[in-house]
């Protein structure tokens, strides 16, 4: 998944208002970090997310603090950032990191029956693809252990940005290496548990991985 | 860096009190989300940190929003977190990701001078050990682009968590498997820029891959 550095530019990061722009970062990873606010003091607290189009899908147990408050209306914002290389410039001023990072605002909607049953399995699939259709429904004792949140995405509620770019051209006399150390994200081989009642790996985490490696 | 799972438990999500655990989590990574409040609302954005000793340090330009309330004083939380691993159950409502987390909380101190020209110093050689003696000081115009921040870490104003394990054992029937799927995040080849004066890979680079290889 290394990318090639598009540009060399004064000011390589930059904010996008495309909202494909958005997607492709919620879609590229499934790990951000939650904030409220309680008691004028942030409450942050990181968790698996999904976008299923024009929503950010989110959920944990009724115990968590964040999620409660969340549930109850406070404001939130998502945040979910991904590291792509260390940009070594001639100085350290100038060096850097390429990224890609999304920020949605706003205040979630708590849902409920057929929706949250819906919502939770897209939750699962997006991080194990093709995993719902392999084992068993969730059921209602589980549904009632679990918050399910509705994040809407909203026109000038979200943030996208990204830096893919060399460091500038050194602009004084300098004979210092200039590059960039690519950074990925990997999935490994799988590890099959002690007391799996199966041993081959399902074909929903064999893709999994050959999409990560 | 892929980790053994060391324990299966009912609830193997865990936090500690252990500052040596959050000095850990601290360490394992170069980006968090600092979040602050402004308008009762949060204002969140990924950034670089550096773990000194006890206290976070922070930097960024003088224009950036976030850093600019923290900076005044507003109340912060950094959260860092890392995926370690997908955690594959005989249920989706069991799956999981294996992972470590910390949040520091509290309000930061601008640095000024020689503390904040050292403080740099300090960030930059946290993301690439061993670059600030390859290249030139930072000067003072630069210093000035830049606002630095401490944050202390205060008792009773941080949390560190982690999970590291299978998930439960099956307590119904199930043919499901069940494993772990790990996730690891490491630095690549380092790529010259096509005007880097250098041609040849610093020390620094090459021992910053090497240690994340």
């Amino acid at each position: 998944m290394e990318k090639q550095p598009q540009r060399v530019t004064r000011h390589p990061e930059r904010a996008s208002t495309a909202r494909g722009d958005l997607d492709a970062v919620l879609d590229a990873s499934v790990i951000g970090t939650l904030t409220t606010v309680a008691d004028g003091r942030p409450l942050v607290v990181p968790m698996l997310y999904a976008r299923d189009g024009d929503r950010v899908l989110l959920h944990g147990s009724t115990g968590a603090g964040a999620l409660r408050e969340a549930a109850a209306g406070a404001p939130v914002a998502l945040c979910v950032a991904v590291l792509d290389g260390i940009v070594v410039a001639h100085t350290t001023f100038e060096s850097s990191v390429n990224y890609r990072s999304a920020v949605v605002s706003g205040t979630c909607e708590r849902l409920s029956g057929q929706e949250a049953k819906r919502a939770l399995d897209v939750i699962s699939d997006r991080v194990i693809p093709g995993r719902v259709a392999e084992v068993r429904a969730t059921n209602a004792k589980e549904r009632a252990a679990t918050v399910v949140l509705s994040l809407p995405v909203l026109e000038g509620r979200w943030t996208v940005k990204a830096r893919d770019a060399w460091s500038d051209v050194p602009d004084e006399p300098s004979g210092a290496w200039v590059g960039i150390v690519p950074v990925t994200t990997t999935y490994g081989e799988p590890r099959t548990a002690p007391f799996s009642p199966a041993q081959e790996v399902p074909a929903s985490v064999r893709m999994l991985v050959e999409a990560h490696r």
